[in-house]
């Protein structure tokens, strides 16, 4: 079976599959961007491999390929959009976009999402801000999957943070990190290759801690940043809070363990608290603090100095991004290799709407 | 010896010492709420233990008691502050206020600071938003003390983040962490009672793990949180990161190696990249995204509901700023407890001007 594609077949699949589900041309683009950006930069857990995921929930109606995003509170620096049940991938781009115009209009703009869904890589939308010689910030609450620190119940998402950071000749700062010690994506990887999880990744039901990849399905968690208490959870924990009331408290959103699930065949909460699920999207002009251009240089100085820090035997200092951006060149070079089971997902997306994965 | 004192003991002293510094009344009084307020939380190693290094840094002219805080850039939601030298006990409220009206005039405000130096902890400054309804962010950069994943140079402080949630009947969320495993005051508990260190907080000289709490003076770091890379580490060495741009790039400050240090006995940097140390205080009005009695009983919804979280057998779940906010009712009622170090150290500098402590 075929298991690698160019970034153009899978394009041209995706977003057939987006315009089948009812989205508008422009939509089904952008939300295609989103997910293909992701296989580009390595973050595999976060691509194509969903796409089934959405159509599951777009058949379980859940969401609404025709949304009415909309601005429904707002101040020169700060809105409220409701994203009308749209896919994230679709409600975040445009949300990003009102944060950055506020940014050209008062410095800074700063807007809180309710009513949406997953929305795939949270860097893909802070990354928005750098052509505009903007800092971009995004944010995003998600599943309850994580344990704060001394709990045995799962009341928060993996709850990302990411900021973009523009620079001159050297490529810019984009960090995009899950509030967890390991990201979600990095425990399905063990599952496929039944390999033990390190130890300060998960917990059982118990709040023990655990190896087994699989601990999840049997009442377990994933742990905050950081692990146990003696190494920081704590402040994983209250990172991943903030992260959830920035997205939901501030929205309308639903918050902590009422954040709605993303796989379809969990109920959603039969007392929400808010609508859907909510982000954070924040823009700030870097002219807005010193000359554009002063600033891009000291970036490239701080960028080049952290680089050449003195590094352990065998090994070198790494940039935020750094990682991302080598494997986007080399998979947009050489095409991107997809799972098995993704490729078998993507067929069966391919048979409800007779469409043919090249 | 006398080693415990009343808030309102240390209080006196430690103004009448900045008085003495040359500071004006105000400037005194703000400098010495912020100490005794980390004595009040518990967060003994930024408190009045710190009095006698910005003595030092004043008597090495690296302070200036009279500064003139002045906004030297700015847009509707953002400026740059240039504290002057000014202790930053001072400077940082005076940006704080700044934050704040911006975001009374246009929602949110934000505001980086150059030419500082230590501003003592961050979550005071916070703290300042609540009483106007709106959220409090509060960064600085500091002395470079942490190696960044992989490397075994000292390239960041220990670059706290600090944010402070208002509510309504429950307390309110106050998350102040540094972005290292440990913070630096955690191993000079360690080093006084001669305790070794966890694994994951430090590193020796060579990049190798260490338990010994006195490694920093041996050429060893602190580690970022999560404290190797299979723990997530470089999410840490992101977040500290983040935190060093937004409070030096944006401003005009020193950044990453090149910050100052808090010890008067090192020497500056020969080839200084900014002005000083760097802080970075925001603030959001918080019916700038929905009405402030809807947002708040949300809130107070999200910290019981977390509260009440089913926790591990003999412990429970405890909110962001719980200990702190436990530890200033008991110290205010009861007083503070100074290390016998410290007490020598305060009466050091009551010989220097002249001043009794109590």
């Amino acid at each position: 079976m075929k298991n690698h594609y160019t970034k153009s077949e899978l394009t041209s699949f995706t977003k057939d599959v987006f315009l089948a589900m009812g989205c508008s041309e422009a939509d089904a683009q952008i939300a295609t961007d989103v997910l293909v950006k992701a296989d580009l930069r390595g973050i595999d857990s976060h691509g194509v491999a969903r796409l089934i995921g959405y159509v599951r929930l777009w058949e379980a109606d859940r969401i609404n390929p025709k949304p009415d995003i909309k601005v429904v509170h707002e101040t020169p620096s700060t809105a409220v959009v409701d994203g009308d049940r749209g896919l994230g991938l679709v409600v975040a781009p445009a949300a990003m976009k009102i944060a950055m115009q506020k940014a050209k209009e008062v410095g800074s703009g700063w807007v809180s999402v309710k009513n949406s869904n997953h929305f795939g890589i949270a860097g893909y939308h802070a990354m928005m801000a750098l052509e505009n010689d903007m800092v971009g910030m995004a944010m995003t609450n998600a599943s309850p999957l994580v344990a704060p620190t001394f709990a045995k119940e799962r009341m928060l998402g993996t709850n990302p943070i990411a900021v973009a950071i523009p620079s001159a000749k050297q490529p810019p700062f984009i960090a995009d990190l899950a509030t967890t010690t390991a990201a979600n994506g990095k425990l399905e990887i063990l599952q496929r290759k039944e390999e033990q999880a390190p130890t300060g990744w998960i917990q059982d039901k118990e709040g023990k801690n655990s190896n087994d990849p699989h601990e999840l399905k049997n009442g377990g968690a994933l742990l905050p940043l950081g692990g146990d208490r003696e190494h920081g959870s704590h402040k994983g924990y209250a990172l991943g809070s903030i992260v959830d009331i920035f997205s939901a408290v501030f929205s309308g959103a639903n918050y902590g363990p009422w954040a709605p699930p993303f796989v379809s065949f969990l109920p959603l909460s039969e007392n929400p608290v808010g609508e859907g699920l909510g982000h954070f999207l924040g823009a700030m002009r870097i002219d807005a603090f010193r000359p554009a251009d002063e600033f891009k240089s000291h970036m490239d100085n701080w960028i080049s100095r952290f680089r050449e820090a003195e590094a352990v035997e065998g090994k070198k200092v790494i940039i935020p991004g750094d990682p991302e951006r080598e494997m986007e060149a080399e998979r947009g070079n050489n095409g991107i290799p997809l799972n098995e089971k993704v490729v078998e997902d993507l067929r069966e997306v391919g048979k409800k709407f007779g469409l043919e994965l090249a």
